[in-house]
């Protein structure tokens, strides 16, 4: 089955990726001829990088070509309520009746993309985390107007293409992903503006702590490996003594030039003259080399 | 040089590991006669598993034994201030002068532990993530009467074992990683109490999401690759879309006996028949895996 990817910035083409390392055609569109000859040219270095085969891409002559006989369309434009709807009309113009419509929205709701639209129905958001042919989450929601076959659709495909779906049931800013992030950057931010620690120290408390076995289990999953008991007897035993932490957390803070300098100024103390585009290629790398190994060593 | 463990629980006895892994000869002492035969029987089933040799570890007679000519105590008692200063009380009148003590404390001050005590100035925290033989970020802070010095020699004798050491400027409940974690936990929760997602979603956006990165950067180099400009790019681009949801998150919930339930039923449909014990192993052996990877593939 073919797909179509519609924008293709940096989301865009990695969604590229996934869909032909899967083995299938992809129809490309983006309103920039420029951001089109650029996908592609990304998409075959990435091809001849992975090694991994599968189907091929090209670029469409228009946006009706490009959704010709596809049954799944991944709209990754720009992040605006007016865009998308626009966007949208025209995918439910020209694309089969069959055909699921995907966002990769980060932050709107599919009953405001979907409003009125004859197939709302079809409609629904597939927020990847960048970039998507590394990272396999992919949060799911319908809308209002969206069919749960066409939800349940959407996961199946997801998973046969190798990435993980990850359904909700309502619609929330920011979803789980970047509320969870927004989170702990909070906190971060907070601890970094209070003088308790450097930024570099920040992020090695995640990145040679926490977050190596976040890559593995979730919050729930990780109580659920400290305590004999469980989850349940981690929540129970240290509820009060967790209770007083979140009460003492930070809130909101205002990211000023100064603090905003701050972070800059620490993270180019964390990788002295290693360029970005190098951080970049050594992160990919290395969580595809994390996900081959869960892949193939279960608990 | 040689080392002494006192108390040796879960985190005691990974400590044990730490040391006699990077060589030193380990002597332990605990008040508890079954815990240090089962301590033991943990390490030396340890040593053949990881097969990385090392130095010896040996039940100590006393705690005036165990602390003879040591250079470094790392103190792993129950998680009380009063417990903790008269513990603090016997190392500094038996250990060597140029010993310095070192506590796995996750909650306590150092000022309150070593107030009062002739050796205050020799008196370290040095909070390890569990398990310390796996996960190498430790925690490091002084209190107000500790030498920099003595913060110095910590930071380089955990590195020489090849820990990673964080340096905290001022204490804080929940020091720096049980406040982030706090954070995310409790942004999870409300998603959960919510409704937005079940337990699985939530963990899977961190497992096959958030935590591949957080693996490889904290969360201030993730905001550096994920903005051409890096960091100072991304927060000030970003920055009223983030402050907008840094206002949307939850505050502090109450956990329940339904919520804790409700967690606790989650991870058990995550993990279906999977002993408790094989995810243990499966996230150490994992975590070791990744972090041998960073040794050796760096950007």
């Amino acid at each position: 089955m073919s797909v179509a990817v519609v924008g293709c910035g940096v989301i865009g083409r990695s969604w590229m990726r996934v869909f032909t390392r899967a083995g299938m055609p992809v129809r490309v569109w983006d309103p920039s001829p420029e951001a089109r000859v650029t996908a592609l040219a990304w998409h075959d270095a990435e091809v001849t990088r992975d090694r991994r085969g599968g189907g091929g891409a090209v670029v469409a002559s228009s946006l009706p070509a490009a959704l010709d006989g596809v049954r799944w369309v991944q709209e990754s434009g720009p992040e605006s309520l007016d865009a998308k709807r626009a966007l949208f009309a025209e995918l439910d113009r020209h694309a089969p009746p069959e055909a699921i419509l995907a966002s990769s929205t980060s932050t709107l709701d599919m009953s405001a993309i979907a409003e009125g639209l004859p197939g709302a129905r079809r409609c629904v958001v597939a927020h990847p985390v960048n970039p998507p042919h590394v990272v396999p989450a992919v949060e799911v929601l319908g809308g209002l107007h969206t069919d749960a076959a066409v939800v349940q659709a959407a996961c199946d495909l997801l998973r046969s293409v190798g990435q993980v779906p990850v359904r909700m049931h309502r619609y929330v800013p920011g979803f789980l992903l970047n509320r969870m992030q927004a989170a702990l950057v909070r906190e971060a931010i907070a601890l970094l503006e209070a003088g308790v620690a450097d930024a570099d120290a920040i992020d090695a408390v995640i990145r040679d702590g926490l977050g190596l076995r976040w890559a593995l289990m979730g919050p729930f999953g990780v109580a659920n490996t400290n305590a004999d008991g469980g989850a349940r007897e981690y929540f129970t035993r240290y509820g009060a003594s967790f209770r007083m932490l979140m009460d003492d957390l930070a809130g909101s803070t205002t990211l000023t030039p100064e603090l905003i300098e701050r972070i800059g100024g620490g993270v180019d103390a964390s990788y002295p003259g290693v360029p970005r585009e190098r951080l970049r290629e050594w992160r990919d790398r290395m969580v595809e080399r994390i996900t081959a190994m869960k892949a193939t060593d279960h608990p």
